[in-house]
């Protein structure tokens, strides 16, 4: 037997650098310890599950615990480490299901411990009919709790991408959404006059949006928000947290390993942490942003993803680096889609860059085309250089996956002439002959 | 007033240019030849105008010429240009309307003559019933063909994009279709076996697919074709020629412009000819490929447009490159979409590259989510640097323009490492985890 491998975490951000260790190395053996029953799931996916689009639940499963043992990784479910010793290179692990502690020694040891929903300190936030829908326990939680019944109010807190699709998923149940968020405009990774597009968006959909308010507290029948008048009580007999996560890296920071931005953990470009031999991966750690250069926490799937198989292939004793997160999201409200990539305004802003914008309205196919659809897109370009700093989408089916062409323009450092110049798919039924992102970056192209 | 600046050709080659250079400069003279009554449509959209998805024909025309006397552009239609003297620097011109012949003087010169449909000198090709479908007064003719009339047998000669289109929108027009092709597979621009799939759909959508078979003559029933047998006369009410087209440089020729690839006129990267003063544009000119490094002539519109741009901005005074092309294109058939970019198996070998393939059967939104279509990637990188030189893609709706990845990744020179490690927009709505493309790239990967 070669060197062991232990690998904190089952979904992605541990899973996906279990497979890609066992890929690159056959005699390394790797001890993976999940504290939930499942493993590898599509947390992307429980919106849907909850809007009745997918059925059932099961099926967001990507990889059981079995898939694992037939690739010779020895997945323990329900088993909770609760310490690490990197002096040691130990483990302590607190079997859930037969309730004893075990210690476990390691040569390389892996964090992949995600993230988990915020979920602030206020009276009734940890009442039964408040639920996060992060994991899929939350998830058979909220179809418990919706089986048999007819919807009435929901109010759904957070006006980012898991609220959009929370609040797109309730209508589909036919219940009446109110979305509240603080910020002044929802989907605060757009800018506020492209989250603006999306609040209509909503609004036409019959879901409520009220920005500019902070809720204060939560009870059986309401949820209370800081706004003043009758208004601030909003019925509610369900109650879905869209809040955002913060890294899970307690026990990374207990055993000593450094801390970056939001208390996650700090990697190098092959995901190694602070200590020699421990690597992270996924929701739990930082990353470089591509454009900034500047340390980030991003907590999604596809990211956890390619740092785990990074990690992955360092572990076994081969050469990986992580390129850096673009900050790519992409999302839909019923027919509209959204989607941004690099830098927004005020990320440009604080990054001290100098740019200009290039904003158009297009159409998703030719304008004569049957089925064309408002595009709207908003280009940030570097003054001076003319790179392209990012980029937001909001428009009809076709949109959101256009944004892959900025990302990848920003991740070869393009400028705006770069990207005019792309000899781009075209076809009256796919596009207008200069692609929207295009005509936006003849717009920077002009401003510069 | 300023120089003048002669344009000849009234579509996108052409009036793009002229469009640009006065953007550039308010001071130039431009005067534009177009020999047809109509300036700047859509060609790519005429198959859909005669499936009847598009209505009328004359929402193809994208700038009117008043349009462009808006901008202070000369358009003269139905004026061709006869004769040009690089010398005198003078063009004649006959005037279509009034018969007449003029000379006109200019300073600088531009040719956006375009490109004429391929129509071999074989036994009834010239028959009233066998159609182009490249001009809007070509698409009239067919048009004043179907009028109250129920469609019979249609062959299509010709198996590429236009082929394709024109078999999709017979089918909707309630004919039989047989398409006839001289290659062993349909879609000549695809591999072989990226074009099966292709074929396959067209038979599943009821059009019937004759490959390695020339048409030697057509006659007022029938299109006859080198096949042995009874098959190889196949009954034709209407055929439409999809054989592709040659560049129209003769004008350009006979006044002592150099010729390249298929007889296009030789541009240098700011699409200046041969002849200094002397620029060019569009499907009547070469370009050169930005993966092979080579000449190539490619006439497809959003190309023309780039190129056309850029000769504007250089006419004017201006300075601007064309970056090449990378061989894009895209189409569908019904459901079907079609895409490609940079070399294929057969160009990549005919430019030396040593190369690995990596192809995958993904799908075109996570698996479990309700509409997920099959969606197939082919990519090609180059062993050794591992950089990409190719894509094909034959997939459900949402497949095609996910092409402009690789085209953004081509173009920038990436390698298959760039091309995983890209933060690509992902949900489940949209894409798997990983896209399609980057699955293809991890197998190149493996084949390295």
């Amino acid at each position: 037997m070669g060197e062991r491998l232990v690998i904190i975490g089952g979904d992605a951000g541990g899973m996906a650098a279990a497979t890609q260790a066992r890929r690159t190395s056959q005699t390394l053996e790797i001890v993976a310890f999940e504290r939930g029953a499942d493993t590898s799931y599509s947390a992307c996916g429980i919106p849907a599950v909850l809007g009745g689009e997918v059925f059932p639940l099961g099926a967001l499963v990507a990889k059981t615990p079995d898939h694992f043992r037939k690739m010779n990784i020895d997945i323990r479910t329900r088993q909770l480490v609760t310490a690490v010793d990197f002096e040691a290179r130990t483990v302590e692990v607190e079997d859930l299901v037969h309730r004893r502690h075990y210690k476990l020694g390691y040569d390389l040891l892996h964090f992949g411990t995600g993230a988990t929903p915020a979920r602030p300190e206020l009276p009734g936030f940890d009442l039964s009919h408040v639920h996060g829908v992060q994991t899929l326990a939350d998830a058979a939680g909220v179809l418990g709790f919706l089986e048999g019944r007819t919807l009435g109010d929901v109010v759904v807190v957070g006006g980012g991408y898991v609220g959009l699709e929370m609040a797109e998923a309730m209508i589909r149940r036919g219940a009446r959404v109110t979305v509240v968020d603080a910020s002044p405009e929802v989907m605060g990774t757009l800018d506020p006059d492209m989250g603006r597009l999306v609040a209509r968006a909503m609004r036409m959909h019959g879901i409520a949006v009220r920005n500019d308010e902070r809720v204060i507290g939560i009870d059986e029948r309401a949820v209370h928000t800081d706004a003043d008048g009758p208004g601030s009580a909003i019925p509610a007999e369900l109650v879905i947290l869209g809040l955002g996560v913060r890294p899970n890296a307690e026990l990374a920071a207990a055993a000593g390993a450094e801390l970056g931005v939001k208390g996650s953990i700090v990697v190098d470009r092959r995901q190694e942490t602070s200590v020699e031999g421990v690597y992270a991966a996924g929701d739990c750690c930082q990353s470089i942003h591509l454009v900034s250069g500047r340390p980030v926490h991003v907590a999604v799937g596809t990211v956890a993803n390619k740092m785990a198989r990074v990690a992955g292939t360092n572990l076994a004793g081969g050469y990986a680096t992580f390129a850096g997160v673009a900050g790519t999201a992409a999302t839909r409200l019923c027919s509209t889609e959204i989607a941004r990539t690099g830098l927004g305004e005020a990320e440009a802003d604080h990054a001290a860059f100098d740019y200009v914008v290039g904003k158009v309205e297009s159409t998703t196919k030719a304008g004569y085309f049957p089925g064309a659809e408002e595009m709207i897109v908003k280009l940030l370009a570097e003054k001076g250089s003319g790179r392209v700093l990012g980029a937001q989408i909001v428009g009809g089916p076709g949109s959101a996956k256009r944004i892959d062409t900025v990302v990848a323009a920003l991740s070869a450092r393009m400028d705006v002439d770069d990207l005019i110049g792309l000899d781009l798919a075209y076809a009256p039924f796919f596009s207008t002959v200069w692609d929207p992102l295009q005509i936006a970056a003849r717009k920077a192209r002009e401003a510069l």
